[in-house]
């Protein structure tokens, strides 16, 4: 088969019509078809709920580590076993890991508000006072991110992704700016490319030397243990924290991530690993914010998972099914798409999303015919700031929470909008 | 007995030495008691743990009414069900209720910095461009709430407290200041006098016409099912939010809820009451913070309780647990106070506290001889904004952690301090 570039006028209206007809035949079939959001199945959620058994109205010992009644008020940071067992997976000391709330979402939109209120350690004004306060967002990127970013009125100034991580050169000559107040990242298996910054890139992140005494690194390794394949490649990366603690520069940096796609979005947990002042600063914080986060909570966590050993165990069950899912994905892009020219996508290792770059120009369209045909995608340019994805090329696909069943018809679905679109324009 | 300031210096010398001889003996123990802060006892917290058991691995249907998964992403504002339920609980129509989070503290602190950074209906600036806002306190209040205040920037201005309710004389000549943006109460069993705020205050409130067009109520509703006696006498209020409304004035009101002290302090839940505007301005500001709360603690909430009633009937047990420790605080106070003729306290009805005014200047001294008689008590003053009790005089007694068997021996302790702070400052 020619590439749709190398298509005569006459060729094209011919794969046209052809093209018509499988779309007007799924549209017959009034389907309802979601690849839309990045959200666990039902089968993934079930591997999570023996959790629910563990401490029940028969446990006799409520005592965490440090003596604590887990029922009662305290411990602000959370209980010492899970700051560990959090420690663990974000690659950080348990001392700079505090856990409080249920997502990394929620941690940072908490971080950005007290920053704008209260400022943060090595500021002297809070950040509501910096009026022309700007956020670094790698792009494409993660549309709720960016969205608590312009809610909070920063300008949202987009940074190349490159395939090892965000455009450095970029990174570092935007924060001789005293304005630019930080930096948002999902840096293993992002979202939505799955890209995993370079040990290079991050050795950068570790050393950036801002304008703004107190710029931030929001850190969002929201899928470090998220890999497909625990017998085959996967992908590692260092410890940023780690990094800039060496160069002196740790209170750059907040590392957040979350339980939410391991045990159960709405009742997991999130945890933050800082340097030991914003530490402090973040503990004095939650002080006044509340009288202690679920305890019962991190010790169920605690008692399903023990160790980090046993969260990868539970994350290889996860992978088993939601490999499939991706290799449906990828299937279904190759061989609808594979030799027409007009797409390139991801196969990554890990993560949630599978990111397609579409024809130029081709993106918003495809995604009206997805919806006309019954298939919810996610808008066209959400993974850009302010929604503006300037090729209108990039779609993301979610493939985790459909049925298997449903991915073959959805995927098609989306490969004949694609194709539709891309003649539409060639034509 | 004499009364303290009727007795001759000699008579105050005799009584002094007496005392200085109990007080002796009582530090020769070296216990180690507590009544600084109003947590549950461990007796209470069980009488919850069989809600821990509703939802578990066995569990077949974990859809909520609207449909989702409530193991899953969604339902920002709380499932319907919850909501219906803090409806009852807060005497609020189901559809001006929202559930999140853990505590009517973090909602507290979460609405003022959501003010503080976005405004609110009505503003036409956020909070943190008025520089010289304030907050009125009705006072002696709780220490959290000033503290969050005070965090905040605000300026904390002390608002008497009078038998039934804040002096509306003070609140209605202070809100004619356009800085003067919310008042926060604590309106049943108020925290630490255990006073009900009159219908007529009430009404007061929902009449307020305050300079500030995005001035708020935060109406922290903490112990509306908190009654020590459910066969006996027991305070109810009208609902703040009801009222305003007939008066077009809701957009003024946040009531505030939690069931940490219901079932745990750790993992129990929030809600917040409003209007309609506010409502909808909450449920956007959600929408940035997280995607959903946790559903299954809140679903655990609704099948424990069901309604009202369940609510009732639960606290019912916990009033048969706390009210012989109410008692026991309010029978050493009369034997060992009572004809003293220097302090005066309160008898509750519900809430959590007993508070005690001692002469004037005495109770700092007070404190610190609990403290070096192995007594923990909270601190002078704490009852005030910055901790100032003008006086010198209110201490609050919380007799609910303590086991029962200690509470004669911390009481007496607390007296015969009281009683040798009062000696000193007569002699």
């Amino acid at each position: 088969m020619k590439k749709y570039s190398e298509m005569t006028r006459e060729e094209l209206l011919s794969e046209k019509e052809l093209l018509e007809k499988r779309y007007a035949e799924k549209k017959a079939l009034g389907l309802k078809l979601d690849i839309s959001r990045g959200k666990p199945s039902p089968e993934q959620l079930a591997l999570s709920l023996p959790m629910l058994d563990l401490i029940n109205s028969e446990t006799e010992n409520f005592k965490c580590e440090n003596g604590f009644d887990i029922r009662n008020y305290g411990v602000v940071d959370g209980i010492p076993e899970c700051r560990r067992l959090f420690g663990e997976i974000l690659d950080a000391p348990a001392e700079n890991v505090i856990v409080t709330g249920n997502s990394s979402l929620n941690l940072f939109y908490d971080l950005i508000a007290h920053a704008m209120c209260h400022g943060v350690p090595g500021g002297d004004a809070p950040w509501c006072e910096c009026k022309e306060r700007k956020l670094l967002c790698p792009a494409p990127g993660y549309d709720r991110h960016f969205a608590v970013g312009e809610y909070f009125g920063f300008k949202l100034i987009p940074i190349e992704m490159k395939n090892d991580g965000p455009n450095m050169n970029q990174v570092e000559a935007l924060i001789t700016d005293p304005d630019v107040k930080g930096i948002i990242c999902v840096p293993k298996y992002s979202n939505p490319q799955g890209i995993s910054y370079s040990a290079e890139v991050i050795e950068r992140f570790a050393n950036l030397s801002p304008a703004a005494k107190d710029f931030r690194i929001f850190w969002d390794n929201a899928y470090t243990v998220h890999h497909l394949d625990f017998d085959g490649e996967m992908d590692e990366i260092p410890s940023l924290l780690r990094l800039a603690e060496k160069n002196g520069k740790s209170d750059m940096v907040y590392m957040l991530g979350s339980t939410s796609k391991i045990t159960f979005p709405t009742a997991g947990l999130a945890a933050v690993a800082s340097s030991a002042a914003n530490t402090a600063d973040i503990k004095r914080m939650l002080s006044f914010q509340n009288i202690g986060p679920d305890k019962i909570n991190q010790m169920r966590h605690v008692l399903f998972f023990k160790n980090l050993d046993g969260v990868l165990k539970h994350m290889r069950k996860q992978a088993e099914v939601i490999r499939p899912k991706f290799e449906t994905v990828l299937t279904v892009l190759k061989e609808e798409l594979g030799e027409t020219g007009i797409a390139e996508w991801n196969s990554p290792k890990g993560g949630y999303f599978v990111s397609a770059e579409l024809l130029e120009g081709t993106a918003k369209r495809t995604v009206s015919l997805c919806k006309e045909a019954g298939l919810a995608i996610t808008g066209a340019g959400a993974v850009y700031p302010y929604g503006n994805d300037p090729g209108d090329s990039i779609l993301r696909i979610a493939p985790t929470f459909a049925p298997v069943c449903e991915l073959p018809q959805a995927m098609e679905i989306f490969c004949i909008s694609a194709k539709l679109a891309a003649i539409e324009k060639l034509l």
